[in-house]
């Protein structure tokens, strides 16, 4: 197995990414994953890797570490689709082309992700009969991880776009993460189905018909609760809600913070409680989950967060090397073939994607 | 001071409604905005009323609660609109007519929020000028309280509705909430203007040539983090964003009650730390918000929440006597005669609202 790294992507590049190279090319389960035939192709500055290459202690694995050099770098703040086509020698165009021509399974960056997604999407297309691209983010929850998507590729959707996700949804909640039956929930503002907008009610015609083991309209709550497996919404309502679960989380920990050290007592209690609130705090950390892939795509493409670290790096990989193991792509296409063509089309068995069954 | 309190409204009406209007009866706070005469008007029917006045102990102020006979209660599952047509004789449509009449200056209700809401809307019309009232809900963050809206009323909107609910937003922070110079943000997928949906994107145009202190895009977890104090969006996406919140805010109890009795010290340590928890716990609790305030119609109306107790009814009423107290619906009145004209009528200073500034 054959997996690109964008070395140079993210805020903490090149030095996260190589170490997170590093602590992948040694992790047991990856190296199981890939059959023991494991390759993490450092995509990058070739004099910017070896610097970092040789910082390391111990030495690094070099028999799994292979340099590809790539002179350019798409900077944070580059315009994404303008950056791809001008930056043509950079790290994450070249990733893509890795993948494109076969010589890498999967590509892994935490560079600048609307530049990725438009390498992806430009160098190797999406599956045959896919409409649009999809970021799916994995949530954690009390009885496991809810997984949501779009998580904001696709602002302005259509019913039959969410019908798409729902199907891709479904099989990265089966063949990657090995849940039976996921439930797949339509994000509404009520569980009855009559709540919701034009875009729900339309979907919610295409997805009854759907062979999904679909539960109906689910609440801004149901994405944390456990619930749902897969919770399934255009990207503007994705992206907003993981990020006011992240800030949340976030402001939790500051209030409690600020209220334990309020008096001696709340201060040795939550010392002796740390240690529960470091896990718990890992428990939901994004650095944990690693990246989120993009589904659609006629490749493997993992979209990291610009603050990874090495740590983040490597479960990155872990994800990438999970998806290229399991039958994900080859099942998200024969799945859109058979119960999500394009409704817009004429005489496709969707029929039209707002029709006549909307209210 | 006159405010009618729906008597039959809620899960555990009317037990905890009638208990809260006793509270609220003896809350000095309350009676100081009352300018010491506050008169609670309890609208339910006549005999479970009387029947809960004679279970308080101490006995009730019966100086301040009059008690309005209504015979007919409209159901939490009722629909909303058929329900207020149909039960004429409700508490919540008396409720709007005493408002109506002008034999309240405001209504409360924790019962079926969609009729509480159709009745207010029905029975005492709009502001002039507004088009769609929008429900208004305060936040806790770090730094205080930022409020958001709409939170469910509007599933559909124009780029002008969101200009409009960004002055009545506006209004409420000045002379409700006492907020100095409140920061609208509009609430999106990235802070730069070049990110969000088409809805976005037309709203920025409005809201940038409009007199408020307007900082622009806004993301998800600005809704908590203390950066902005009136946050914009539609009611689809608001009231997704904060089920999100309440569910992840509930989550996050959970994993860290589980993870403090995991060993010995982490137990010890949470005992010590309880009140702390409970503290921040009652900070963000929104039992101790008691209710969001409809906006923009003509009228003060407070929208509580099913699970509403005693608590979140005196409370309700408190926010209630605070708008009744303020110049906020005639402030309102005139901001949006001044900046929030029907952008959609032609000659309209606004302009079209999808107009040609969109991209």
């Amino acid at each position: 197995m054959k997996i690109a790294l964008d070395a140079m992507g993210g805020d903490r590049a090149p030095s996260e990414t190589v170490q997170g190279a590093v602590l992948a090319a040694r992790d047991p389960e990856i190296l199981r994953m890939a059959g023991g035939d494991l390759a993490i192709l450092l995509v990058g500055r070739r004099e910017d890797v070896e610097r970092e290459f040789a910082r390391q202690s111990p030495p690094v694995p070099k028999e799994r570490l292979t340099l590809v050099d790539a002179r350019e770098v798409i900077e944070m703040g580059d315009s994404p689709a303008q950056a791809v086509k001008q930056k043509k020698g950079s790290s994450i165009v070249r990733c893509a082309e890795l993948v494109r021509d076969r010589q890498a399974d999967a590509s892994v960056s935490a560079g600048n992700s609307g530049a990725a997604m438009a390498a992806a999407l430009m160098r190797c297309g999406r599956l045959p009969g896919v409409m649009r691209p999809a970021i799916i983010t994995a949530i954690p929850s009390l009885s496991g991880v809810t997984v949501l998507l779009d998580a904001g590729g696709n602002v302005d959707c259509k019913a039959a776009h969410l019908l798409q996700f729902a199907l891709m949804g479904d099989v990265f909640a089966r063949e990657v993460l090995r849940q039976k039956d996921p439930r797949v929930g339509l994000l509404s503002i009520g569980e009855e189905e009559t709540k919701g907008n034009d875009l729900v009610f339309a979907a919610q015609a295409l997805l009854k018909r759907s062979p999904l083991n679909y539960i109906g309209n689910v609440e801004g709550n149901d994405v944390v609760n456990g619930n749902c497996d897969v919770v399934v919404c255009d990207g503007f309502v994705g992206n907003v809600t993981l990020k006011a679960v992240e800030g949340v989380a976030d402001l939790v920990f500051k209030m409690i913070k600020k209220e334990l050290s309020s008096n001696l007592f709340t201060l040795v209690g939550g010392l002796l409680a740390a240690p529960a609130f470091r896990r718990f705090k890992k428990s939901i950390d994004y650095q944990e989950y690693g990246a989120a892939p993009l589904l659609g795509i006629d490749g493997v493409f993992m979209i990291g967060h610009g603050k990874a670290n090495a740590l983040t790096i490597k479960n990155a990989i872990r994800a990438a090397a999970r998806c290229v193991s399991s039958d994900m792509n080859k099942v998200v296409t024969e799945n859109i073939a058979r119960f999500g063509q394009n409704p817009l089309e004429k005489g496709a068995p969707g029929g039209n994607p707002e029709g006549p069954e909307t209210p």
